[in-house]
């Protein structure tokens, strides 16, 4: 079964685009109904020791930080410990302090655990939300006193030259020491320190942007696929890519962030968002926490295309869910002239079949110099619309009625290169590295893969639950491909279901925003784990149903044209 | 108030001495009511991972690890915990023993921690239970698979050799590094690595009797006085010796024994019995543990003479105790011939009134070295029956109507001594070191303060309640003073009530059963932080009370002989 996996992993390698850095503050504070953030400053003022209250030190401050706890901590209040590593420096604070000062509380499930005392209230209690990809990290520096994002960022993940996508990593992750050395995980140590010193440097980037002091940082959370957080842990993925797919977890308990060599305050504690197998990870959930799919009455879906193509369905009674493995972006070469929606990739392609002019529109303004994902769905949307690309998603040059103007821009357009047939999107001279940016039918036919099996997730997960397209309320669309792509363009593909463009609704990078709501509030956190036990998944790589759908929606838009009404008007 | 404290010190120096090595195994199996050990074994056999059932390996182990639960753990299996430092070996086990073998999980409150995972039943599942003396550390290797004590054994503590007593350990833990270097708490580390090499060389010779491997001991638990658990933790004790004599910390919550150095499980994890006040340690609770006097309806008391002079009074709705700091036993030369109850202590003596012949016998049998504590009990008692001693505890040579028989029995034994009035108890010739073994009239007073105190307290505690001694079901008395000291004596010199000698019960070591206790049953160890929740304690360091009752104590055997009607009738 190792095979579907790998044929996942070349269906999707138009579709991971990451979001732009621009725009980050959109959102201001983060406006969220919260109740506590898992790292909490509760003030505390206790009785002074004397002869008639010889309670010990400790006693004295877990006993007054239990009578300051706001109304919503105060049920784990019973349990409030004390690790042994802060107990000495606790002790000396509270004593300096005159029995009263801040004392630095960290949720963790059913108890409180004390994990700092001072004298002074600080400005700040920051915290690191991280949205941990394959191919790169975003981080959120929050403030945990005011709910604020100081400063977000984004860093190259260095495991990107050990392999460029999950697959390359589950293989270099087994990798042994060289020269007859055969110690286990070796290749996993490699990945793990290398995705260590990103975050790291990461986190130095955002504290010099603030002059937060990284010693100063008192947790991390992560949201990630399930393959990434296993190589974040050291732990070995080695099962996520065989059959029957099992990850070694799914949702890790908090821990130390220096035990895996994170350099933040000694007692920061990492926390994961749980994943619900290897390939519907914590970056989903962090989904559903994010749009609310959870919480909501009426039948919404999401959809994530980043490394892996992942959707969940449901409301505030059930969720289903399923996953196809994929591969990482255009990058690697996959398509021709695909690239990372960074500048210079063509984002947005039309086609004016009035006059026959192509026009054209790059990310930053600057010269092309290649296609990301929203500029090849806008490309071949058009080039469909205009009879260029035929229903099977093959280059047609000429058909019986084609105009002159037609045959004329066709002629242009569509060339031989390398005793390869191309559409000419730039011409070299306009192109940023002075070679053309042109789509083959190696592309289309990748292109062609990658919308057919998004639809075929799609109706395969609708089929398994009775529901209609039609029934679905919102359709949100996570990260960069929610961001950039133009719904109109998808469904004339036939990559997502013909409904109102108003259903579709981009949500942004919604696992670093689980990420961000976990640290902010206990409760999200909770809430995450919840939804993780609630989840039905569907496991697409041996399910049939999926892989006859997958061959109906090798059309376009579809076998089945009366699936697309609103598609068979245009042309 | 220091003060008091130092007089206190002075005031039991007879009577801290500790339990004979022999009769260690009298007890054979602990046949105690428990629930579960704090580290238990489960057997776990879970569902094979397939297709149609892919949960991740570690939430799958703890999912089979709930439903194997017996009955009592149970109702914590909601909240199962693995320490990231265990995943990936846990992970790895698991697996490869096909799903199926035995968790070793520990009792955390409110938590279970998986810690370990192994395929085949382990023979055992070695813990240390350990009482953590100021001059001794006594020891028990458990099997928490059968509740066996392996082992036993005792050590020096290897602190003695930085002060022989609690107040110059205090003092010592204050001591800054010489030579201007001013590095804070360097005394402290001093005392912490000693008592930690200490436990370690214990275990080690536990180990080696026993052939069980220091890595795989599970669990210590540790019942100490609050200083002695503030040195072990490396806490400052600073405070504990101070008005108002508050201790850092009463109950520390448990933690990994690789903290302070212990060479055990890599997750072995250290339980500390709570204590109550700076003077009232988890010795005592564990006496209380022991004794069951939490549990009685009728009500009990516990007296334990060690370091400290404790005692405690109640049944199983109340609790009232109190504390008198004390030195360490005779080994400092308090008194003048006074010794540990080792080989060659005089352990016993007896006056013949009717042919005026001494009698006396050693521990061990052999030449006698000096006096241990119930030797020197029995001596004075003695002394006082055959009027050589006075109400006062004055020595007196002669009185009006002696006998021609007891004037040359005094004229023999009443000697003069490096200018200070001595009785003489052994003779040079038979003695071990060829001294002969006396006592003198310093010897006698700082008795006479024991005694006095030992009753003050007794008063006191009773008075703070309105109960009266013949109200007490039963005097536990612990320790070596307990197993050693004759009841009967006692009552003579007015040091214990006037009762029935049925009344008084020799409890042994109970601080180590306390140890013991815990481990065997976290009922117990719960039990333990309820009792020292319970508890009323009351500071005698400030107690007018107790000094009024002290005074009048200083008479044998009391000022009001009335209180010891059964002592009169002896004369």
């Amino acid at each position: 079964m190792l095979l579907v996996g790998v044929l996942l992993h070349y269906l999707f390698p138009l579709l991971s685009l990451p979001e732009k850095r621009a725009g980050f503050f959109d959102d201001g504070g983060l406006s969220l109904l919260k109740s506590f953030p898992l790292v909490s400053l509760v003030p505390v003022k206790a009785i002074q020791p004397s002869l008639h209250d010889n309670t010990a030190d400790l006693d004295r401050l877990k006993s007054a930080l239990t009578e300051s706890l706001p109304e919503q901590l105060r049920r784990c209040s019973c349990s409030i410990r004390i690790p042994f590593a802060c107990m000495a420096k606790i002790a000396a604070s509270f004593r300096a302090a005159g029995f009263a000062g801040y004392a630095v509380v960290q949720y963790e499930y059913d108890r409180l655990v004390l994990v700092d005392f001072v004298a002074e209230q600080p400005e700040l209690l920051p915290a690191l939300a991280l949205d941990l990809g394959s191919t790169h990290l975003e981080a959120t520096l929050l403030d945990l006193l005011t709910d604020k994002a100081l400063a977000r960022n984004a860093a190259l993940n260095r495991q990107v030259s050990h392999g460029a996508d999950i697959l390359s990593r589950m293989h270099f992750a087994e990798r042994k020491k060289g020269g007859g050395n055969e110690r286990e995980g070796e290749g996993l140590a490699v990945l793990q320190d290398a995705v260590i010193a990103s975050i790291n440097e990461l986190l130095d980037e955002l504290c010099r942007e603030t002059g937060v002091r990284p010693e100063d940082v008192q947790a991390v959370s992560v949201s990630g696929n399930t393959t990434m957080v296993h190589l974040l842990l050291g732990l070995s993925p080695r099962h996520i890519c065989r059959e029957p797919y099992i990850p070694l977890v799914n949702a890790p308990d908090p821990f130390l962030a220096r035990e895996i060599g994170l350099k933040l305050h000694k007692q920061a504690r990492v926390w994961v968002l749980p994943g619900r197998g290897s390939y519907f990870g914590g970056d989903l959930i962090s989904g559903i926490l994010a749009t609310g799919l959870d919480q909501t009455e009426k039948i919404c879906m999401l959809i994530d295309v980043g490394t892996n193509a992942e959707v969940v369905m449901g409301n505030n009674e059930w969720l289903i869910a399923c996953a196809g493995a994929a591969g990482p972006a255009l990058e690697g070469g996959v398509a021709r002239m695909g690239m990372r929606a960074a500048a210079g990739a063509v984002e947005h392609v039309a086609i004016d079949r009035e006059n026959w002019q192509l026009s054209w529109r790059s990310i930053g303004g600057g010269p092309p110099l290649g296609l990301c994902g929203s500029g090849l769905i806008d490309l071949v949307a058009e080039l469909y619309l205009a009879r260029i690309v035929d229903l099977r998603g093959k280059f047609q040059a000429a058909f019986p009625g084609q105009s002159a103007e037609h045959k004329r821009f066709v002629e242009e357009r569509l060339l031989e290169l390398d005793g390869e047939q191309v559409f000419q999107v730039v011409v070299a001279g306009e192109a940023g590295n002075k070679e053309p940016v042109v789509l083959s039918q190696l592309d289309l036919d990748a292109m062609m893969r990658s919308k057919a099996a998004m639809y075929a997730i799609l109706v395969t997960l609708i089929g398994q639950v009775g529901v209609e397209f039609s029934d679905l309320h919102r359709i949100s669309v996570a990260g960069a491909f929610g961001k950039h792509i133009n719904p109109r363009q998808a469904i004339t593909l036939g990559m997502l279901p013909d409904l109102p463009l108003s259903t579709f609704e981009p949500v942004g990078n919604s696992s670093l925003r689980g990420a961000e709501m976990i640290l902010l509030d206990h409760a999200a956190f909770e809430r995450s784990q919840e939804i993780a036990r609630k989840i039905t998944y569907i496991e697409l790589n041996v399910n049939q149903e999926f892989m006859i759908r997958f061959s109906g929606s090798r059309f376009i838009p579809h076998t089945d044209p009366g699936l697309f009404p609103s598609v068979s008007s245009f042309r």
